[in-house]
């Protein structure tokens, strides 16, 4: 669900941000007909994900650089793994190194930390989610990591799902009108999730048969059990709040339908990659 | 060193990939006239970051939304400090909510730590610089973090120093030559930074007298003393290469200018801050 | 669900298609210190839509022309109603009064058409929508005028929600277990709509508990009472497919939730709206 | 008269528009690998425009759709004629078809409009125009659309022509002297027309000696006559104001050099055309 | 016939180019609170242009500067002479003073310059024009200029007006024929200018009643002098080719209507501008 | 150093900016499929720059336009040498004329001139500079043409070296201490270089220890001698201020190390290049 003029967008801002005025290292010690050789190689084991973008990334400033990736996105690999090789005009291939390097080690950091949520979850038939707190200009590219790891994405943006949260219920008055009018009004499309944050907030919401999804906000344990039982499928349920890799399993086995995990992508460790060139003068 | 445009730019980036039609929820179960009050408060300690970017980035969407700071960018702060205060409509308060938070939380997150590195170094007369390795798009951002947290930059691009690796020299011939010559070429206020892995290569270097940094890489910390010692003052010396909270101290009591630190930046944890809102119908 | 930025945007595409290098006849003819006032005059009744666009188009050039909106949106008027008083810079007023008229003209001929539709449904609790057979560039703007002639919006674009046509379907074998799999796959805050073209489609369909909502597509009368009875209540049902003023008065009575209405947009007749202006030079 | 990276701006800005975050459909129910053949068949008999549109707008996406015109701009078409045969990968024509036909439906509306005004004038020496009551954002492509149909353009803009109307002339004192100092003022490659309400208003144009082209606006057919007859080719004649399919014809007969109709793109209604896919999994 | 935007964008051009990231100098050596007070002098004499460029450039950074323009466009001014006054934050007057300068005395160098061109004409009726051979990005602003200076724009672009070259002539078979056919085709608003290079090419251009004006190019005084006689007043005449301020004089005196000076812009010397700064610190 | 991404939208920009609406003379006088060959020819000797731009600028409209460069940047050549063959679709080569032309008689007037200020200095080991009054928008285009020349380049913005002028020194209190801390806070790559009006400025910036360069603004050639002396080395030496090509001899024998030449940029006469070009219709 990534599509190619998204990836390239973020590719070109990245590189002019990386070169406003060019590479003057590789222009004055680097032969303009020097060849390069290249290999992606893992220094820890992980999760893949954006194979696109590191081909797009290699590739823009010179399209004679040519890459072959070695692994799919969603396939793990050991440390030590080959997971491209490139080769083109050595120029390219060290100014576009970085920008490639920082944008696939942050989706496989990623990928590979979604990966460790989903294996917590066990066989529980519970999805984990993304949310809204992704790195500024990369949502994409992060939300994609999140599916390559085995996790599902939640609404995009604002834009795509109604997110209803204490404050937007603050001043609507009674809760279960101001919900039924909300799904009268807005697209027969759009799905709606009510956030609560105690179980007794619960009855009002399901009152309106307005809410597709009710988010269980910071709940323990007990209270998202009891929160489940009292809601019964009257509409999905999805635990929120500082869930982590210890808690998840504990979360999952509540029968909630959904679990979101901010921390899947506001504190990403880049997985550590590296490239290993063979440099070769044409002369 | 953070332009007011440049801010704007990554602003208004953020706000559109987060609402690329309209913030639904809020239009939906709002009222246009509601106000909102709200504090932006820490759940957790560190150092501030972003003061000018938080400022922006709630008051884009609707200019009379008026935001009170009471931290400056630099300082620390403890869990609980109000950090500023909110007020205005609230459809553009909630709106505007999570990308000023994504953008300030990893900021903080980065002065924070870099505030623990500086620490570990201790009176040790060293810098702690940041490296490329930041988020594509947010480099100015995050470079003013780190200053924020009491470090200091590298160069900002690849255009502005240059930075002379392995795989560059390579396949120039005789590096001393090769340096000589490139110094030659540039403009007189081009910085060369030199990147060694091994003792036996600084003399090459030191010999072209082009080089105003060296930069050594990966070295135990006996070849650092070795290298700071065999380099005499002829160039700065740069540690770099896997450097940690734990290890810092000592390499800089090596007796190294600078040390380079990629964790800075690649691998931020933001920090925990909130807005607690208040909402007050209009009618 | 009109954001200012978005409004702005497509008045300065609009400016800048107009004027690539200035309005010629009013520097050449018009003292720059002429003043203007005008009336935007109704020639014929309607429904209005944007008033924020018409306020952004006049006032963009030069943000010292004040406009005084006597219209809201969604409101109808006459023949010969002042919908607004503008004053201003003669030479501005001038160089925006075509484009503010493009603009507003259009959205008003989208209202007043909804309305009528709206109106031929009567009191049968069906929903009037829209298609994404708008103009390219202009989306927000007429799904906006849409809802102010009293209509439905239905998904925003390809992103935001599923909507499955024979086309996809044809390839993906089973339809039942390809839905299932998409909904397993996709947010769980996405909408699936799956359309059909025949009533023995709409089985597989329903097993599949996927779709939210299931388009009849070009059926007769007699075969969409069939297929609501067949649905029955497990999923919403849109009618769609060359319904006219004439006709979705019957199609609403056959028991569809949605009424999908390309000509809505496709096919805009602008509404006669009028600047009358005074002009005054200021020696 | 449209040049490629026109056609290609649009497209992007609608495919943009159209799936902000990808086309969730495609990409969830087709396999990558599907392959589509397609025809684009008349629904209703018309004169074709937009030809390089079609295929810049089906193969932007994806350049290895393949696009094969069977009708040339300008061209008059049958219900049931296969304009285009497409084939390539599926999900990216499915992407790309709803805004390539958003384009040309319009495009051939307009052409088809055109061609009807164009008849309905018959042999009489005189172009039908149009004027700037375009789509915001499409003019370049509507005015491609005009002449497709056998019509002549008006001005481009606000900036290559100047027309002066009442308005403009309000203010200027003596009307003689400011289109003289008018035409002192302007590059002498700028053609001047001067709109006139009333055949009083003639003789002080014609004075100037720096009209071009004299519109007479909103005149009866008798009034025209007498303008046509006053002007005496000191001055193209343009009538403008009202003029419809049913009288177009006697305005013509009146002596005119130019008629121009707003309606051939203020309200056009789109043409009908369908795209008819076979699709085909690849495995 | 400068918009306020179109300058706007350049100057934000200029100023992203010249700092793209941050005026490391004023950032560093000048405090927050500085305050600066500034004159732009004239270093030697010559016609202003660009007041609006100057405004704009200099308060883009920090609106909070205020100018005090103490020229109009188009006024001649002695060596010494105080053109405006400046002040306001330090660091954002020293960040904007270059650019401002770079763009002010190059449009004062070609104000200045065709001054002298226009006077070395003397009393003739002949008009002094730029061509296209405009600084890429400026041409807006050197147009300006032009006209500040006396002399007359000639058509902006390829867009706006013909001008028929022997090249485009060469492969039209019969001139006259391809000219009347052109007439037809092109915008009733177009004019249409033919070049010539000897005086037998001027019977089959006129023939043609579809020249709105004749460019003579690179002719002697002598056969201007028979070109003028020959055209007859049938259409304009313009001398073109390598005309300087010596020669200027003789070829106005030829009868032509138009004489065209790519030295106008293509050339510019700098006008010596410079801006006084007294700086005064806060503290 | 100049990117290939640069150039191409350095040269989008001018082909926009010089055909908002296409090139109606091309299009209507030129056949579709006629073609053209043209040769750019020197009508006068100078030093070459620009191949790279003027092979974009020639294909960029139509990329099967084939340009045949026989001379490279940096290269002399004589009055009449064919500098490039171009062969292509006629409207396209015809459309990008004067564009190429316009950016690459530019560079090769820069790069001319610069070659004379060169030879001018002699053997003296003298660096000759570029400054930052280039033209905005071509500042990169510029920079390179100096190169060609036998130039070398100054900083190339505000962001990439610090210059400290009296106007950033006046508030700073104590000069040595200021520079010192200015240097402890600027990336360790930062480059320093102070402006002096007079050589008892001198010391206090010595003093510092913190400047890289000292720049000696309008000295006497005597005073340049004793500068030099003065510094003996402890930092670069710049001569700068109204340095000509009759002077620069003289200051380049006080042992200066860099000499920067504004006029090289900011007052460039284009070098007189021309496009022959022969047309064949396709037919």
């Amino acid at each position: 669900m990534l599509e190619r003029r998204q990836i390239q967008r973020v590719v070109l801002m990245a590189l002019d941000e990386d070169a406003p005025f060019g590479d003057i290292t590789s222009q004055t010690l680097v032969p303009a007909d020097a060849t390069a050789h290249a290999q992606l190689v893992a220094r820890e084991p992980g999760v893949f994900a954006g194979s696109d973008v590191y081909v797009i990334a290699m590739s823009t400033i010179d399209p004679t650089v040519s890459i072959d990736m070695h692994v799919v996105d969603g396939a793990a690999f050991e440390t030590g793994t080959v997971l491209a090789d490139v080769s083109g005009p050595a120029r390219a291939v060290l100014q576009a190194e970085r920008v490639a390097l920082n944008l696939v080690q942050r989706m496989c950091g990623i990928a590979t930390l979604t990966a460790a949520y989903v294996a917590a979850v066990g066989d529980h038939p519970v999805r984990v989610v993304d949310t809204r707190k992704t790195t500024p200009g990369l949502r994409a590219l992060e939300r994609h990591a999140v599916r390559c790891g085995g996790g599902h994405n939640h609404r995009y943006s604002l834009s795509d799902a109604v997110m209803a949260k204490d404050n937007h219920l603050a001043v609507v008055g009674d809760i279960t009108t101001a919900l039924r009018r909300a799904a009268l009004d807005l697209p027969h499309t759009t799905h709606i999730e009510v956030e609560v944050d105690r179980l007794e907030q619960i009855d009002a919401v399901l009152k309106s048969e307005a809410a597709d999804t009710i988010m269980l906000d910071n709940f323990s344990l007990e209270d998202l059990r009891a929160g489940v039982k009292q809601i019964g499928g009257r509409a999905m349920v999805e635990a929120s709040g500082g869930i982590t890799l210890e808690t998840i399993g504990d979360v999952a086995a509540t029968g909630v339908d959904v679990i979101s995990v901010g921390a899947l992508t506001h504190s990403v460790r880049a997985l550590d990659l590296g490239l290993d060139i063979t440099m070769q003068s044409a002369g």
